[in-house]
């Protein structure tokens, strides 16, 4: 361990045994929705509010990861969750649901990396045989918040993302068949000084930059090591300017293999602005997608980088600039 | 590791090497007073906004902790935070000012125990040298949050508690000379249905009575390995009904060694209702009254169980009960 050294090695390999992708109707017509394990076709859910539409889809996507895992919840130790809602009440209402010892977290849309880095630091410490990470947002629920609710109609300039509603969910354990967790960077707070929340992935995008920075420099290894390297929800714009800030920093990722989850999210006749952000993005792209690709053996080792905007209504309001961190895990088939 | 098992001993025992406790104007007329390592007699610190107070407490706490183990910022490998700030927007901007690699945490007034076990395992792990735990809070920044801004001057009843305007931080280290965490045992989500915001300790005290429970278990120990139990912030009243079910269910906790920083925190004469409250409740009274006793010789074996009520204002509003949790770590001199 050296100092300055911000990437966490797993020794024993914690296992991805189960995992799920649950989404909205707007994600059931987006580019990947093919990997999503199920649907809704309300925005609801059934429910009387958008926030309890979001618990409901984090409860479904835990569910799901457990028992797609050959588990009960009941042989789940630990679950690590956070969202977007404030004072994560979808995370904490849902651990309730579910009853397991339950750490809450907040990264913002990086929160998926973030438990999934820790439940493994768990794992690997032998702490827990299985533990359970998982996160969710949901578009209307996030708008409400953030900005408007979108019964007003507000418009949109061009550089706004479009939050996914869904929620993903994976099961890291000591033992059993999937793909392996090796490693883990967590992020530093970079702040360029960006304070427009209606372009978060020009802000998030040096935050991302740094910490697979970090992962190369710490682990000397460059992107050859990966089939694919995904950033979480910069969209089209961050995601190019954080392609020409690597080549800056002498950092080469061919443009074949470098990709960013807000950017696959959707097709391109969805009405999504630069692309697809939210906690969900990151988190049902990997344990959809991704997994997917890997056990078809189409990819070997990944890199995903979720990417995080630590701002809050009221610090964009006290004039703040946005905050932002980026942690990456690699997983490997 | 056995299933049902939420409880973490840490093979090497990481040392608490540091910690500050930071408080404002009112703190400095507590109980806890002479423990403090700063106070603040203005309760905006010069800032324009109660946030941004809190900010500053937040950063003070660590920059103290810091100094005081003899280290510079750049020594300590990871920074894990929470507090009760929408987004915890206090910690991320903490995490800016660092440039720390940050992990944000949130466990409402549990946060500062749920830091120190994460910040133990990290060290534990050897995947730091140094890690730094670290949780704020700000009375007039809770209440505007919460409840009214308190130039509203609401009346509350006497089942309410205080939240404490200060911060609190500790860094863990893998040697050096101090306190050493032994174990944390990680909550459930408990919620017996209570959904009063100005009460509670009584919310928060069945998830407290969980956690001493799971933590017995676990180790098959009982109170009598330790020289003292506090519970986090349950108040007078949350802190009755924790001795009560902790009889029901069998557990002989003698009470003398049994105590609440939230009764602790302020003198009897000051119109805090119930007692204090607030992520910096716990983490105040942890990281300088009673490391202190223990420095002294007064105490040799500390469990802190730090209570938190996950509720927001939003889930309060759509008639939810309030979910809760504790988080317990023990320390040895």
């Amino acid at each position: 361990m050296l100092q300055g050294h911000q990437t966490w090695v797993y020794e024993s390999k914690p296992v991805i045994i189960g995992t799920a992708a649950i989404g909205g109707p707007f994600e059931s017509q987006g580019g990947l929705a093919a990997d999503f394990d199920m649907f809704h076709d309300d925005l609801w859910l059934g429910e009387n509010s958008f926030e309890k539409a979001e618990k409901k889809l984090l409860e479904e996507a835990c569910e799901t990861a457990i028992k797609k895992a050959g588990l009960k919840k009941e042989d789940v130790q630990f679950f690590l969750s956070g969202d977007l809602i404030n004072q994560i009440i979808a995370s904490s209402f849902a651990a309730r649901t579910l009853g397991i010892p339950y750490l809450g977290l907040y990264g913002a849309c990086s929160s998926s990396m973030e438990g999934l880095a820790l439940a493994s630091l768990i794992v690997d410490s032998k702490f827990a045989v299985n533990a359970l990470a998982a996160t969710s947002s949901h578009n209307a629920a996030a708008e409400k918040q953030y900005r408007y609710p979108t019964e007003y109609g507000a418009q949109k300039p061009p550089t706004a993302q479009w939050t996914v509603t869904g929620a993903g969910a994976a099961v890291v354990s000591q033992q059993g068949e999937g793909p392996k967790v090796t490693s883990a960077t967590i992020g530093r707070v970079v702040d360029m000084g960006l304070s427009d929340p209606f372009n978060m992935g020009a802000a998030m995008a040096p935050a991302a930059v740094d910490t697979i920075e970090a992962h190369f420099r710490d682990l000397n290894i460059d992107a050859s090591q990966y089939d694919l390297i995904a950033t979480g929800d910069l969209g089209r714009i961050g995601h190019r300017i954080a392609g020409d800030l690597l080549k800056k920093h002498g950092i080469d990722i061919p443009e074949e293999k470098f990709t960013d989850c807000g950017i696959l999210m959707y097709r391109s006749d969805q009405p999504v602005f630069a692309g697809a952000s939210g906690c969900a993005c990151a988190a049902t792209a990997t344990y959809g997608h991704f997994i997917n690709r890997m056990k078809r053996g189409e990819l070997k080792k990944i890199l995903i980088v979720a990417t995080g905007a630590l701002l809050s209504p009221m610090s964009y309001q006290q004039k703040e600039s946005i905050p932002c961190i980026a942690h990456a895990v690699s997983i490997e088939m």
